[in-house]
């Protein structure tokens, strides 16, 4: 072989030197391979034109920083990279790091690996997935943002993949701000940022606003990528029962007098995993009891955009007279969730101190996702997906709907969701949970138990159903394998039981 | 105007509601435009074949809804929307929330807008940006990257918008384990993970390894978007002396030895803002005090990429034979900065610890943004880009240093890079630093003032001068403006002072 080595003879650096440097840059590069035979010392001084000794001392040099490996009638070659990278530094005494000691115990709290292990599902294909709320394939616009980014790539420029405000483009934040009409609650672009998700928007107001030992009041059950947040964040969870009117308002007012939490977080539309949608009364209720205690209410609504049936109700952010609400939201339910955008609209006192945070947990969110998403939704894009995604999500809910009802599973019962992505189902206390879900995994569905969406460890007895992902047929399917699993785990007492008592969500 | 109002006949719900509810949510949806007139109460009965009393009630209830106005003589209109949204419930005696009492106090303390201000400036194009380091936009392969995501969404399709692994898509993670052979360490894909740019790798660190009062040793000075996150975490910095070797290490040791910082935090190639390589006797030093101590180190690596001279030097990371090095770098200097990609690199246990931290944070990075990414790098797009951006930004270094050797400003040394983005000058003390920051923004330069990167308030007479971003006509044309804010902020007495003195870092 021969190597590419240029060779200065009228540099001061001596010959040696350059040859070894050349040698070591392509070793590291990568462009010379583990376990390659270097040209013996005899050769490589002939082609280059150097002494035998310059050569010598080059790879002598390389030979102590252990890139080349030398032994005797084997010749020269490219040492093992991996462990025994370049010399590595081998202290007698160095034990492994003992890192599970070295984490922060506060975070070891907040470890359950839910969310994780949920996306790590993402990537199997082999199984009819009810667990996690994926928006629907067959309907991602692909085509229309194609077109969009070669409009922005002639039009904008390099600066669609550039750094952009810590707040997001603004051009995106007007569009928010306007956007926010929908929810009742237009607003301008000082008071909406841009976040790598709705996800991110929770984390950064519990960075912002919780310390440790701080109480923050939710919806039993909630959302429990919320839950994990306030968890990590060191707070203690004040759960408030729910019904199909959502929140119970009542029971938060004397929880509010006995414990004063820092913070209300409540899903009011299509709730996470209950399916209910809080009451016009109680949504004013809740207003109340915020400006009575001076408490913030963080309102997550990444659903309202997904309703099948009925009228909207303005979202708690319209409500509000008195700047009190955090609204947060993100276009992974109603678009797509691979661009990682969510917004919050909020007081802009508020909003400065969210923008603080997040400059130094990522400075901004993806700049490219932030032009996408605005040319979509400006062109009118969003409002024609809406269209067509809301007729295929109530085919797929009444899909699901006739397939639980068609299985008639004995004491089960469940709400018909105007909107949003779940069937959230009581089962009776004659199902094992545990080898519920066992069986299941054998037949190859998932759902989620609900024993995550409760603060405390109650909940056992739930189920959530996702039909946003999956095709009528394949939820058929999915909920025939579920029946079969549910079956297996019941005890005998509970085979041919109660009838299902199948309840409707409130019209509102 | 005509209202598109369906009307269900057969339905149980009475007429007056249906009406309402159609109207209400082409409301709230924005169909119908705040102070748009609606029909007179018997035009839209006669439309739609009711009695006048349905309309009237159904216009009432809106009305006390807040969401219609009447008033005599003027006709029905749609209610503004802002400040007094759909009856906005207002308690009495409610006052706007006091939101800067309610933040956390250790988030305040790190309340630095250094990296928010300057992301703002990314919208601004009326000055000669010599502050952030952002890639060369003139050579951003726009044209290969929309061409990839042609392929994706033929081949990959709908997955690429949708949700995907915490630890980032698994091809992505194998294709970053083989890039870190270009830093002599090349590792499996479980031994990577994805993140939001290095920028929340730092974050994600600190979060899962820093407790309030821990300290952790930085480089004096280091990149201020890591010195915030510590500080946000609550940490004490203990700042290390470094010099044209990178970090002193004799001083590393005797710190290790009184302080027991909990984190080493190094940038060993070409330094963000000094621009200096620790050399290869440091870096083994360097992991000898980790081994020792056991401490582990945070090696940030966002330029190695980015060498115009000399031959690389193994990371730290391929140094150590303990898994004692974490390692993060990014694409946003090396590629472009706005997908937020970037990676880490350690043991195991650490990458699932991490992962455990980033689910809650915003559950996984850009699932395109990963897509693109790893094909350009696959399809040895990254090579290529990466000769040609060497060659340009060589070019502009040698620029500004040709510019700075001109303006011959007298006290200032520096010293030429051999790689990265940034000349770090040293100004004397006859220099006046605010002054020369507000004479710079009349001269429409802007730069970076040195003391954000120290972590005592020191670094008053540094700047760092970044050459990445701008043309080397505008680069000589900033200089010359640098250099009139520079005489402007100058005391008589520094005039016609000392000869500039012009290092070159050491050739290693």
């Amino acid at each position: 072989m021969a190597l590419n080595i240029a060779i200065d003879r009228s540099s001061e650096t001596p010959l040696y030197l350059q040859i070894s440097r050349a040698l070591r840059e392509l070793i590291l590069s990568g462009g010379l391979l583990e376990g390659l035979h270097l040209p013996p010392e005899r050769r490589l001084a002939q082609d280059l034109g150097v002494n035998r000794s310059t050569v010598l001392a080059a790879y002598r040099e390389l030979k102590s920083e252990g890139l080349l490996d030398a032994r005797v009638g084997r010749g020269t070659a490219v040492a093992p990279r991996r462990g025994t990278a370049p010399r590595a530094v081998t202290a007698t005494s160095a034990p492994q790091l003992p890192w599970h000691q070295l984490a922060r115990p506060t975070a070891a709290k907040a470890e359950d690996p839910l969310l994780r292990d949920l996306l790590e599902l993402t990537e199997r294909r082999d199984a009819i997935s009810l667990s996690i709320g994926l928006p629907a394939p067959e309907h991602l616009p692909l085509r229309e943002l194609h077109e969009i980014e070669r409009e922005l790539f002639a039009e904008v420029g390099a600066a669609v993949l550039q750094h952009s405000p810590t707040e997001g483009i603004t051009p995106f934040r007007e569009t928010l701000g306007q956007h926010m009409a929908t929810r009742g609650a237009a607003c301008s672009a000082p008071e909406v940022m841009v976040t790598s998700g709705s996800q991110q928007a929770i984390d950064l107001v519990a960075r912002a606003f919780l310390e440790p030992g701080d109480a923050v009041a939710v919806e039993a059950p909630s959302f429990f990528g919320a839950l994990q947040v306030f968890r990590a964040a060191g707070a203690r969870l004040l759960g408030v029962p729910a019904d199909e009117q959502g929140m119970r308002t009542d029971l938060l007012e004397s929880l509010l007098q006995r414990q004063r939490p820092k913070l209300i977080y409540t899903l009011p539309t299509f709730q996470n995993p209950a399916g209910h949608v809080m009451s016009l009364e109680r949504r004013r209720h809740l207003l109340d009891l915020a400006y009575r205690f001076q408490v913030p209410v963080l309102e997550d609504d990444p659903y309202s955009d997904l309703r099948y049936d009925g009228a909207a109700l303005p979202s708690v952010k319209a409500l509000d007279g008195h700047g009190h609400v955090i609204y947060v939201s993100s276009f992974s339910k109603a678009l797509f969730p691979g661009l990682r955008i969510g917004w919050i609209a909020a007081p802009r006192p508020v909003i400065r101190r969210l923008a603080l945070a997040k400059q130094s947990v990522d400075l901004h969110s993806s700049t490219l996702g932030q032009w996408l998403i605005d040319r979509f939704v400006r062109q009118g894009g969003l409002e024609r997906h809406l269209r067509t995604v809301r007729a295929a999500y109530a085919k797929r809910r009444d899909a699901m709907l006739e397939a639980l009802k068609a299985q008639a599973l004995p004491g089960v019962t469940y709400v018909r969701p105007d909107g949003g992505f779940y069937f959230w189902c009581r089962l009776p206390e004659t199902v094992a949970p545990a080898r519920l879900l066992s069986r299941a995994a054998e037949e190859r569905v998932s759902f989620l138990p609900g024993t995550p969406f409760f603060c405390e460890e109650t909940g056992q007895n739930h189920v959530r159903l996702s039909f946003s992902g999956a095709t009528p047929r394949r939820i058929r399917e999915g909920i025939a394998r579920f029946a079969r699993a549910f079956a297996a785990a019941s005890s005998r007492g509970a085979r041919g039981g109660e009838a299902d008592v199948i309840g409707t969500a409130p019209i509102v």
